[in-house]
Protein backbone atom coordinates (compact mmCIF):
# COMPACT_ATOMS: atom_id res chain seq x y z
CA UNK A 1 0.00 0.00 0.00
CA UNK A 2 2.90 2.36 0.26
CA UNK A 3 6.08 2.85 -1.66
CA UNK A 4 3.86 3.16 -4.75
CA UNK A 5 5.55 4.46 -7.04
CA UNK A 6 8.75 2.70 -6.29
CA UNK A 7 7.99 -0.73 -6.09
CA UNK A 8 5.38 0.10 -9.06
CA UNK A 9 2.16 -1.47 -7.58
CA UNK A 10 -0.53 1.05 -6.56
CA UNK A 11 -3.00 -0.69 -4.32
CA UNK A 12 -6.61 -0.01 -3.13
CA UNK A 13 -9.02 -2.13 -1.03
CA UNK A 14 -12.35 -1.08 -0.80
CA UNK A 15 -15.22 -2.11 1.04
CA UNK A 16 -19.03 -2.55 0.53
CA UNK A 17 -20.79 -2.68 3.72
CA UNK A 18 -23.61 -4.46 2.63
CA UNK A 19 -22.31 -8.01 2.00
CA UNK A 20 -19.12 -7.12 3.42
CA UNK A 21 -17.21 -7.33 0.53
CA UNK A 22 -13.70 -6.66 0.11
CA UNK A 23 -13.14 -5.49 -3.42
CA UNK A 24 -9.31 -4.70 -4.79
CA UNK A 25 -7.36 -2.72 -7.61
CA UNK A 26 -4.11 -3.27 -8.43
CA UNK A 27 -2.23 -1.36 -10.88
CA UNK A 28 1.51 -1.07 -12.66
CA UNK A 29 1.79 2.32 -11.93
CA UNK A 30 5.08 1.74 -14.81
CA UNK A 31 2.10 0.95 -17.38
CA UNK A 32 -0.55 2.17 -15.99
CA UNK A 33 -2.48 -1.17 -16.39
CA UNK A 34 -4.96 -2.39 -14.25
CA UNK A 35 -7.45 -5.28 -12.56
CA UNK A 36 -9.96 -5.00 -10.05
CA UNK A 37 -11.18 -8.18 -7.96
CA UNK A 38 -14.56 -8.95 -6.54
CA UNK A 39 -16.26 -5.88 -7.45
CA UNK A 40 -19.84 -5.17 -5.92
CA UNK A 41 -22.85 -3.83 -8.25
CA UNK A 42 -24.07 -1.71 -5.80
CA UNK A 43 -20.43 -0.19 -6.00
CA UNK A 44 -19.47 0.02 -9.43
CA UNK A 45 -20.28 3.99 -9.70
CA UNK A 46 -17.60 4.91 -6.67
CA UNK A 47 -14.74 1.74 -8.34
CA UNK A 48 -15.42 3.30 -12.32
CA UNK A 49 -14.89 7.08 -10.21
CA UNK A 50 -11.66 5.72 -8.52
CA UNK A 51 -10.46 4.34 -11.78
CA UNK A 52 -10.36 7.03 -13.96
CA UNK A 53 -9.08 8.99 -11.52
CA UNK A 54 -6.28 6.79 -10.70
CA UNK A 55 -5.66 7.63 -14.69
CA UNK A 56 -5.72 3.55 -15.31
CA UNK A 57 -6.46 1.49 -17.92
CA UNK A 58 -8.46 -1.54 -16.84
CA UNK A 59 -7.40 -5.06 -18.39
CA UNK A 60 -9.53 -7.41 -16.60
CA UNK A 61 -11.90 -7.54 -13.46
CA UNK A 62 -11.29 -10.53 -11.81
CA UNK A 63 -14.20 -12.78 -9.89
CA UNK A 64 -12.41 -14.92 -6.73
CA UNK A 65 -15.41 -17.12 -7.37
CA UNK A 66 -19.20 -17.16 -8.16
CA UNK A 67 -20.48 -15.40 -5.39
CA UNK A 68 -23.94 -15.95 -3.73
CA UNK A 69 -24.26 -13.23 -1.40
CA UNK A 70 -24.13 -10.46 -3.58
CA UNK A 71 -24.15 -9.36 -7.32
CA UNK A 72 -20.93 -9.20 -9.26
CA UNK A 73 -19.69 -5.51 -10.16
CA UNK A 74 -18.07 -6.94 -13.32
CA UNK A 75 -21.18 -6.62 -15.80
CA UNK A 76 -22.06 -2.44 -15.11
CA UNK A 77 -18.05 -2.14 -15.20
CA UNK A 78 -17.87 -3.11 -18.59
CA UNK A 79 -20.46 -0.56 -19.50
CA UNK A 80 -17.85 2.10 -17.95
CA UNK A 81 -15.08 0.17 -19.69
CA UNK A 82 -16.21 -1.78 -22.50
CA UNK A 83 -12.48 -3.04 -23.51
CA UNK A 84 -12.05 -5.13 -19.73
CA UNK A 85 -12.24 -8.42 -19.79
CA UNK A 86 -14.50 -10.50 -17.35
CA UNK A 87 -12.23 -13.40 -15.30
CA UNK A 88 -13.59 -16.62 -13.49
CA UNK A 89 -12.53 -20.02 -13.44
CA UNK A 90 -12.93 -22.66 -16.23
CA UNK A 91 -14.38 -24.77 -13.63
CA UNK A 92 -16.61 -22.32 -12.48
CA UNK A 93 -18.98 -23.34 -15.49
CA UNK A 94 -19.69 -20.52 -16.07
CA UNK A 95 -19.69 -17.36 -18.51
CA UNK A 96 -17.20 -14.97 -18.97
CA UNK A 97 -14.33 -13.78 -21.19
CA UNK A 98 -11.98 -15.70 -19.96
CA UNK A 99 -12.04 -18.81 -18.41
CA UNK A 100 -8.43 -19.08 -16.37
CA UNK A 101 -7.16 -22.89 -14.87
CA UNK A 102 -4.72 -23.54 -11.85
CA UNK A 103 -0.74 -22.76 -13.20
CA UNK A 104 -2.06 -19.33 -15.55
CA UNK A 105 -0.87 -16.13 -15.04
CA UNK A 106 -2.41 -12.59 -15.02
CA UNK A 107 -0.53 -10.09 -16.53
CA UNK A 108 -0.70 -6.46 -16.37
CA UNK A 109 2.00 -3.78 -17.01
CA UNK A 110 5.09 -5.48 -15.30
CA UNK A 111 2.69 -7.69 -12.48
CA UNK A 112 1.89 -11.06 -12.74
CA UNK A 113 -1.01 -12.68 -10.86
CA UNK A 114 -0.47 -16.90 -10.11
CA UNK A 115 -3.27 -18.54 -10.27
CA UNK A 116 -4.16 -21.19 -8.14
CA UNK A 117 -7.20 -23.42 -7.24
CA UNK A 118 -8.57 -23.60 -4.33
CA UNK A 119 -11.99 -25.43 -4.41
CA UNK A 120 -14.22 -26.20 -1.34
CA UNK A 121 -16.25 -23.16 -1.13
CA UNK A 122 -17.26 -23.61 -4.50
CA UNK A 123 -15.70 -25.65 -7.61
CA UNK A 124 -14.30 -22.62 -9.43
CA UNK A 125 -13.03 -20.95 -6.04
CA UNK A 126 -9.39 -19.50 -6.91
CA UNK A 127 -6.91 -17.75 -4.99
CA UNK A 128 -4.56 -14.92 -7.23
CA UNK A 129 -0.78 -14.17 -5.49
CA UNK A 130 1.30 -11.95 -6.16
CA UNK A 131 4.70 -12.94 -5.32
CA UNK A 132 6.72 -10.01 -6.24
CA UNK A 133 4.56 -7.70 -3.60
CA UNK A 134 3.95 -11.18 -1.18
CA UNK A 135 0.35 -10.56 -1.82
CA UNK A 136 -2.44 -12.71 -2.31
CA UNK A 137 -6.90 -12.89 -2.62
CA UNK A 138 -7.71 -15.88 -1.31
CA UNK A 139 -11.44 -15.04 -2.07
CA UNK A 140 -13.92 -17.25 0.62
CA UNK A 141 -11.59 -20.16 0.49
CA UNK A 142 -9.74 -18.40 3.50
CA UNK A 143 -11.43 -15.42 5.60
CA UNK A 144 -9.33 -13.89 8.71
CA UNK A 145 -9.77 -15.86 11.35
CA UNK A 146 -12.39 -18.03 9.19
CA UNK A 147 -13.30 -19.48 5.60
CA UNK A 148 -15.90 -19.68 3.73
CA UNK A 149 -18.99 -22.23 4.43
CA UNK A 150 -19.20 -25.31 2.81
CA UNK A 151 -22.93 -26.33 2.76
CA UNK A 152 -24.22 -25.08 -0.80
CA UNK A 153 -22.62 -24.76 -4.50
CA UNK A 154 -20.43 -27.81 -4.15
CA UNK A 155 -19.29 -26.81 -1.05
CA UNK A 156 -16.58 -29.91 0.34
CA UNK A 157 -15.26 -29.24 3.89
CA UNK A 158 -12.28 -31.81 3.26
CA UNK A 159 -11.46 -30.32 -0.58
CA UNK A 160 -11.39 -26.94 1.21
CA UNK A 161 -9.30 -27.69 4.25
CA UNK A 162 -6.57 -29.43 1.67
CA UNK A 163 -7.15 -25.64 -0.67
CA UNK A 164 -5.78 -24.06 1.71
CA UNK A 165 -3.21 -26.16 3.26
CA UNK A 166 -1.91 -26.76 0.15
CA UNK A 167 -2.01 -23.47 -1.77
CA UNK A 168 -2.43 -20.77 1.04
CA UNK A 169 -0.92 -21.49 3.99
CA UNK A 170 2.19 -23.21 2.08
CA UNK A 171 3.02 -19.66 1.05
CA UNK A 172 5.97 -17.95 3.03
CA UNK A 173 4.35 -16.62 6.23
CA UNK A 174 5.40 -12.79 5.46
CA UNK A 175 2.81 -13.29 2.52
CA UNK A 176 -0.43 -10.75 3.53
CA UNK A 177 -3.65 -12.45 2.56
CA UNK A 178 -6.86 -10.15 1.56
CA UNK A 179 -10.32 -11.84 1.69
CA UNK A 180 -13.49 -11.17 -0.02
CA UNK A 181 -15.38 -10.70 3.07
CA UNK A 182 -14.80 -9.28 6.45
CA UNK A 183 -17.33 -8.79 9.14
CA UNK A 184 -15.78 -7.39 11.91
CA UNK A 185 -13.50 -4.60 10.49
CA UNK A 186 -10.54 -6.50 9.74
CA UNK A 187 -8.79 -5.89 6.16
CA UNK A 188 -5.97 -8.00 6.01
CA UNK A 189 -4.00 -10.88 7.78
CA UNK A 190 -0.53 -12.94 6.85
CA UNK A 191 0.32 -17.03 6.39
CA UNK A 192 2.00 -16.95 9.56
CA UNK A 193 -0.99 -15.22 11.80
CA UNK A 194 -3.16 -18.17 10.16
CA UNK A 195 -1.08 -20.46 10.48
CA UNK A 196 -0.93 -20.08 13.79
CA UNK A 197 -4.47 -18.34 14.96
CA UNK A 198 -7.20 -19.66 12.19
CA UNK A 199 -9.82 -21.09 14.84
CA UNK A 200 -10.45 -23.27 12.15
CA UNK A 201 -8.24 -24.34 9.69
CA UNK A 202 -5.02 -25.19 12.53
CA UNK A 203 -7.71 -27.99 13.63
CA UNK A 204 -7.31 -31.19 11.83
CA UNK A 205 -8.56 -32.26 9.02
CA UNK A 206 -11.65 -34.60 10.56
CA UNK A 207 -11.99 -32.01 12.97
CA UNK A 208 -12.56 -28.94 10.54
CA UNK A 209 -15.01 -31.61 8.75
CA UNK A 210 -16.96 -32.16 11.73
CA UNK A 211 -17.24 -28.38 12.25
CA UNK A 212 -18.05 -27.10 8.68
CA UNK A 213 -20.88 -30.00 9.03
CA UNK A 214 -22.29 -28.24 12.21
CA UNK A 215 -22.37 -24.38 11.31
CA UNK A 216 -26.00 -24.56 10.61
CA UNK A 217 -26.02 -21.15 8.73
CA UNK A 218 -28.76 -19.68 7.36
CA UNK A 219 -29.09 -19.24 3.84
CA UNK A 220 -27.43 -16.43 1.76
CA UNK A 221 -30.56 -14.29 1.43
CA UNK A 222 -30.14 -12.86 -2.19
CA UNK A 223 -28.67 -16.10 -3.45
CA UNK A 224 -31.32 -17.12 -5.48
CA UNK A 225 -30.81 -14.51 -8.09
CA UNK A 226 -27.20 -13.14 -6.83
CA UNK A 227 -25.94 -17.51 -8.25
CA UNK A 228 -27.53 -17.16 -11.49
CA UNK A 229 -26.20 -14.02 -12.23
CA UNK A 230 -23.07 -14.18 -11.20
CA UNK A 231 -22.89 -17.67 -13.80
CA UNK A 232 -23.02 -14.98 -16.29
CA UNK A 233 -19.98 -11.97 -14.48
CA UNK A 234 -23.38 -10.35 -14.01
CA UNK A 235 -23.82 -9.02 -17.87
CA UNK A 236 -27.70 -8.30 -17.85
CA UNK A 237 -27.98 -9.53 -21.62
CA UNK A 238 -26.75 -12.88 -20.53
CA UNK A 239 -29.23 -12.85 -17.89
CA UNK A 240 -32.83 -14.50 -17.83
CA UNK A 241 -35.59 -12.11 -17.70
CA UNK A 242 -36.56 -13.08 -13.94
CA UNK A 243 -32.86 -12.75 -12.76
CA UNK A 244 -32.44 -9.49 -14.68
CA UNK A 245 -35.36 -8.08 -13.22
CA UNK A 246 -34.57 -9.08 -9.89
CA UNK A 247 -30.89 -7.83 -10.05
CA UNK A 248 -32.77 -4.50 -11.48
CA UNK A 249 -34.81 -3.94 -9.04
CA UNK A 250 -32.54 -4.73 -6.22
CA UNK A 251 -30.28 -1.69 -7.52
CA UNK A 252 -32.52 0.38 -7.69
CA UNK A 253 -34.23 0.20 -4.11
CA UNK A 254 -30.04 0.57 -3.23
CA UNK A 255 -29.61 3.78 -5.07
CA UNK B 1 0.62 -3.25 4.29
CA UNK B 2 3.25 -6.04 2.21
CA UNK B 3 6.98 -6.68 2.38
CA UNK B 4 6.10 -6.23 6.21
CA UNK B 5 9.54 -8.33 7.32
CA UNK B 6 12.04 -6.93 4.74
CA UNK B 7 10.57 -3.25 5.24
CA UNK B 8 10.12 -3.74 8.92
CA UNK B 9 6.81 -2.37 8.65
CA UNK B 10 4.22 -4.24 10.42
CA UNK B 11 0.97 -2.53 9.85
CA UNK B 12 -3.40 -3.22 10.07
CA UNK B 13 -5.65 -0.96 9.08
CA UNK B 14 -9.14 -1.92 11.13
CA UNK B 15 -12.94 -0.79 10.85
CA UNK B 16 -15.30 0.57 13.42
CA UNK B 17 -18.88 0.01 11.71
CA UNK B 18 -20.75 2.31 14.00
CA UNK B 19 -18.98 5.55 13.62
CA UNK B 20 -17.18 4.61 10.45
CA UNK B 21 -13.72 5.11 12.37
CA UNK B 22 -10.54 3.76 11.13
CA UNK B 23 -7.98 2.34 13.66
CA UNK B 24 -4.69 1.67 12.59
CA UNK B 25 -2.10 -0.73 14.58
CA UNK B 26 1.64 -0.37 13.60
CA UNK B 27 4.64 -2.26 14.80
CA UNK B 28 8.48 -2.52 13.98
CA UNK B 29 8.87 -5.94 13.00
CA UNK B 30 12.67 -5.59 14.16
CA UNK B 31 11.99 -4.63 17.48
CA UNK B 32 7.97 -5.62 18.06
CA UNK B 33 7.74 -2.36 19.48
CA UNK B 34 4.07 -0.86 18.34
CA UNK B 35 1.21 1.75 18.50
CA UNK B 36 -2.14 2.37 17.87
CA UNK B 37 -3.82 5.29 16.38
CA UNK B 38 -7.73 6.18 16.73
CA UNK B 39 -8.22 3.22 18.85
CA UNK B 40 -12.57 3.06 19.66
CA UNK B 41 -13.98 1.46 22.59
CA UNK B 42 -16.23 -0.98 21.21
CA UNK B 43 -13.42 -2.90 19.33
CA UNK B 44 -10.95 -2.26 22.12
CA UNK B 45 -11.50 -6.43 22.79
CA UNK B 46 -10.69 -7.07 19.04
CA UNK B 47 -7.46 -4.59 18.82
CA UNK B 48 -6.46 -6.17 21.97
CA UNK B 49 -6.54 -9.79 20.44
CA UNK B 50 -4.86 -8.78 17.38
CA UNK B 51 -2.49 -7.31 19.25
CA UNK B 52 -1.11 -10.16 21.17
CA UNK B 53 -1.86 -12.38 18.62
CA UNK B 54 0.74 -10.68 16.59
CA UNK B 55 3.26 -10.93 19.20
CA UNK B 56 4.12 -6.95 19.42
CA UNK B 57 4.52 -4.67 22.38
CA UNK B 58 2.30 -1.52 22.46
CA UNK B 59 3.99 1.45 23.83
CA UNK B 60 1.89 4.33 22.83
CA UNK B 61 -2.06 4.55 21.99
CA UNK B 62 -2.41 7.71 20.06
CA UNK B 63 -5.24 10.29 19.46
CA UNK B 64 -5.43 12.35 16.50
CA UNK B 65 -7.24 14.85 18.36
CA UNK B 66 -10.49 14.80 20.78
CA UNK B 67 -13.28 13.26 18.87
CA UNK B 68 -17.07 13.82 19.03
CA UNK B 69 -18.49 11.23 17.49
CA UNK B 70 -17.25 8.00 19.31
CA UNK B 71 -15.10 7.30 22.59
CA UNK B 72 -11.53 6.56 22.29
CA UNK B 73 -10.87 2.89 23.26
CA UNK B 74 -7.52 4.01 24.82
CA UNK B 75 -8.61 4.17 28.47
CA UNK B 76 -9.80 0.24 28.07
CA UNK B 77 -6.44 -0.62 26.03
CA UNK B 78 -5.29 0.56 29.31
CA UNK B 79 -6.14 -2.25 31.18
CA UNK B 80 -4.67 -4.59 29.13
CA UNK B 81 -1.54 -3.01 28.48
CA UNK B 82 -0.66 -0.93 31.99
CA UNK B 83 2.35 -0.12 30.37
CA UNK B 84 0.75 1.39 27.30
CA UNK B 85 0.87 5.74 27.43
CA UNK B 86 -1.40 7.63 25.98
CA UNK B 87 -0.82 10.62 23.52
CA UNK B 88 -2.70 13.82 22.69
CA UNK B 89 -1.37 17.16 21.28
CA UNK B 90 -0.89 19.68 24.47
CA UNK B 91 -2.72 22.15 22.80
CA UNK B 92 -5.72 20.44 22.98
CA UNK B 93 -5.73 21.18 26.76
CA UNK B 94 -6.51 17.57 27.76
CA UNK B 95 -5.19 14.54 29.91
CA UNK B 96 -3.16 12.14 28.98
CA UNK B 97 -0.10 10.37 29.64
CA UNK B 98 2.20 12.35 27.31
CA UNK B 99 1.45 15.69 25.20
CA UNK B 100 3.17 16.08 22.36
CA UNK B 101 3.54 19.16 19.69
CA UNK B 102 4.70 19.62 16.44
CA UNK B 103 7.87 18.82 15.54
CA UNK B 104 7.97 16.62 17.83
CA UNK B 105 8.93 12.88 16.83
CA UNK B 106 7.32 9.56 18.47
CA UNK B 107 9.50 6.33 18.04
CA UNK B 108 8.61 2.98 18.69
CA UNK B 109 11.81 -0.05 17.47
CA UNK B 110 13.61 1.38 14.18
CA UNK B 111 10.30 3.58 13.27
CA UNK B 112 9.64 7.08 13.91
CA UNK B 113 6.30 8.87 13.32
CA UNK B 114 6.88 13.15 12.87
CA UNK B 115 4.27 14.99 14.65
CA UNK B 116 2.59 17.50 12.61
CA UNK B 117 -0.19 20.47 14.52
CA UNK B 118 -2.85 20.31 11.51
CA UNK B 119 -5.63 22.53 13.62
CA UNK B 120 -8.63 23.70 11.96
CA UNK B 121 -11.41 20.89 12.65
CA UNK B 122 -10.29 20.66 16.69
CA UNK B 123 -7.23 22.89 17.46
CA UNK B 124 -5.41 19.82 18.98
CA UNK B 125 -5.65 17.69 15.50
CA UNK B 126 -2.27 16.07 14.65
CA UNK B 127 -1.00 15.01 11.30
CA UNK B 128 1.56 11.55 12.41
CA UNK B 129 3.84 11.50 9.31
CA UNK B 130 6.47 8.13 8.61
CA UNK B 131 8.62 9.55 6.28
CA UNK B 132 10.25 6.13 5.28
CA UNK B 133 7.29 4.14 4.54
CA UNK B 134 6.25 7.28 2.77
CA UNK B 135 2.38 7.16 4.59
CA UNK B 136 0.94 10.01 6.84
CA UNK B 137 -2.74 9.50 9.50
CA UNK B 138 -3.90 12.16 9.14
CA UNK B 139 -7.29 12.12 11.93
CA UNK B 140 -10.25 14.60 10.73
CA UNK B 141 -7.76 16.67 9.20
CA UNK B 142 -7.77 15.63 5.71
CA UNK B 143 -10.35 12.50 4.57
CA UNK B 144 -10.40 10.95 1.50
CA UNK B 145 -12.08 13.12 -1.16
CA UNK B 146 -13.22 15.66 2.61
CA UNK B 147 -11.93 16.91 5.23
CA UNK B 148 -13.42 17.42 8.87
CA UNK B 149 -15.84 19.39 9.53
CA UNK B 150 -15.63 23.31 11.34
CA UNK B 151 -18.37 24.17 13.31
CA UNK B 152 -17.88 23.50 16.60
CA UNK B 153 -15.02 22.73 19.07
CA UNK B 154 -12.81 25.61 17.85
CA UNK B 155 -13.13 24.68 14.22
CA UNK B 156 -12.26 27.00 11.75
CA UNK B 157 -12.39 26.28 8.15
CA UNK B 158 -9.40 28.79 7.10
CA UNK B 159 -6.98 27.21 9.54
CA UNK B 160 -8.32 24.11 8.66
CA UNK B 161 -7.57 24.77 5.06
CA UNK B 162 -4.20 26.23 5.96
CA UNK B 163 -3.04 22.69 7.96
CA UNK B 164 -3.85 20.92 5.07
CA UNK B 165 -2.30 22.86 2.49
CA UNK B 166 0.88 23.70 4.24
CA UNK B 167 1.18 20.73 6.22
CA UNK B 168 -0.33 17.39 4.30
CA UNK B 169 -0.63 18.17 0.68
CA UNK B 170 2.57 19.93 0.96
CA UNK B 171 4.07 16.00 1.09
CA UNK B 172 5.25 13.60 -1.73
CA UNK B 173 2.98 13.17 -4.04
CA UNK B 174 3.51 9.34 -3.32
CA UNK B 175 2.42 9.45 -0.11
CA UNK B 176 -0.36 7.28 1.13
CA UNK B 177 -2.80 9.37 3.54
CA UNK B 178 -5.02 7.25 6.31
CA UNK B 179 -7.62 9.36 7.97
CA UNK B 180 -9.68 8.77 10.91
CA UNK B 181 -12.83 7.97 9.19
CA UNK B 182 -14.17 7.14 5.54
CA UNK B 183 -18.18 6.37 4.79
CA UNK B 184 -18.22 4.65 1.80
CA UNK B 185 -15.98 2.33 2.01
CA UNK B 186 -12.66 4.05 0.76
CA UNK B 187 -9.64 2.99 2.75
CA UNK B 188 -6.40 5.20 1.32
CA UNK B 189 -5.94 7.97 -0.71
CA UNK B 190 -2.60 9.62 -1.58
CA UNK B 191 -1.05 13.48 -1.78
CA UNK B 192 -1.27 13.67 -5.27
CA UNK B 193 -4.97 12.22 -5.74
CA UNK B 194 -6.35 14.82 -3.02
CA UNK B 195 -4.53 17.58 -4.80
CA UNK B 196 -6.17 16.69 -7.87
CA UNK B 197 -9.35 15.58 -7.01
CA UNK B 198 -10.28 16.49 -3.33
CA UNK B 199 -13.38 18.34 -3.97
CA UNK B 200 -12.85 20.94 -1.22
CA UNK B 201 -9.49 21.12 -0.51
CA UNK B 202 -8.96 22.29 -4.33
CA UNK B 203 -10.94 25.13 -3.87
CA UNK B 204 -9.85 28.69 -3.03
CA UNK B 205 -9.31 29.46 0.27
CA UNK B 206 -12.44 31.84 0.30
CA UNK B 207 -14.52 29.02 -1.53
CA UNK B 208 -14.04 26.42 1.24
CA UNK B 209 -14.73 28.84 4.07
CA UNK B 210 -18.19 29.58 2.18
CA UNK B 211 -18.59 26.17 1.99
CA UNK B 212 -18.13 25.03 4.83
CA UNK B 213 -20.25 27.72 6.46
CA UNK B 214 -23.06 26.04 4.30
CA UNK B 215 -22.65 22.62 5.33
CA UNK B 216 -25.44 22.54 7.67
CA UNK B 217 -24.67 19.16 9.30
CA UNK B 218 -26.63 17.52 12.21
CA UNK B 219 -24.48 17.91 15.31
CA UNK B 220 -23.12 13.95 16.06
CA UNK B 221 -25.17 11.94 18.37
CA UNK B 222 -22.82 11.41 21.12
CA UNK B 223 -20.80 14.42 21.59
CA UNK B 224 -22.45 15.58 24.68
CA UNK B 225 -20.59 12.62 26.47
CA UNK B 226 -17.78 11.55 24.18
CA UNK B 227 -15.97 14.83 24.43
CA UNK B 228 -15.64 14.91 28.05
CA UNK B 229 -14.93 10.73 28.07
CA UNK B 230 -12.22 11.77 25.49
CA UNK B 231 -10.48 15.14 27.01
CA UNK B 232 -9.49 12.41 29.65
CA UNK B 233 -8.24 9.63 27.22
CA UNK B 234 -11.26 7.38 27.97
CA UNK B 235 -10.27 6.52 31.61
CA UNK B 236 -12.87 5.79 33.27
CA UNK B 237 -11.42 7.01 36.75
CA UNK B 238 -10.77 10.69 35.75
CA UNK B 239 -14.36 10.80 33.98
CA UNK B 240 -17.13 12.76 36.02
CA UNK B 241 -19.52 10.11 37.34
CA UNK B 242 -22.43 11.27 34.55
CA UNK B 243 -19.96 10.97 31.64
CA UNK B 244 -18.45 7.52 32.67
CA UNK B 245 -22.14 5.98 33.39
CA UNK B 246 -23.30 7.41 29.91
CA UNK B 247 -20.21 5.35 28.06
CA UNK B 248 -20.92 2.47 30.37
CA UNK B 249 -24.02 2.12 29.65
CA UNK B 250 -23.60 2.83 26.14
CA UNK B 251 -20.78 0.24 26.00
CA UNK B 252 -23.24 -2.21 27.64
CA UNK B 253 -26.00 -1.64 25.05
CA UNK B 254 -23.44 -2.07 21.63
CA UNK B 255 -22.30 -5.27 23.23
Amino acid sequence: MTHNHLRSLLFRQLFENVSSTYTYVLACTASKEAIIIDPVLETVDRDSKLINELGVKLLYALNTHVHADHVTGTGELKKHFPLMKTVLANKANAKSDLQVQHGEKIDFGRKSLEVRATPGHTNGCLTYVLHEDRMAFTGDALLIRGCGRTDFQQGNARTLYRSVHQQILSLPPDYSLFPAHDYSGLTCTSVEEERNFNPRLTKTEDEFIDLMKNLNLPYPKHMEYSVPANMVCGIYDLMDEKTRKTVEQSLEEHN
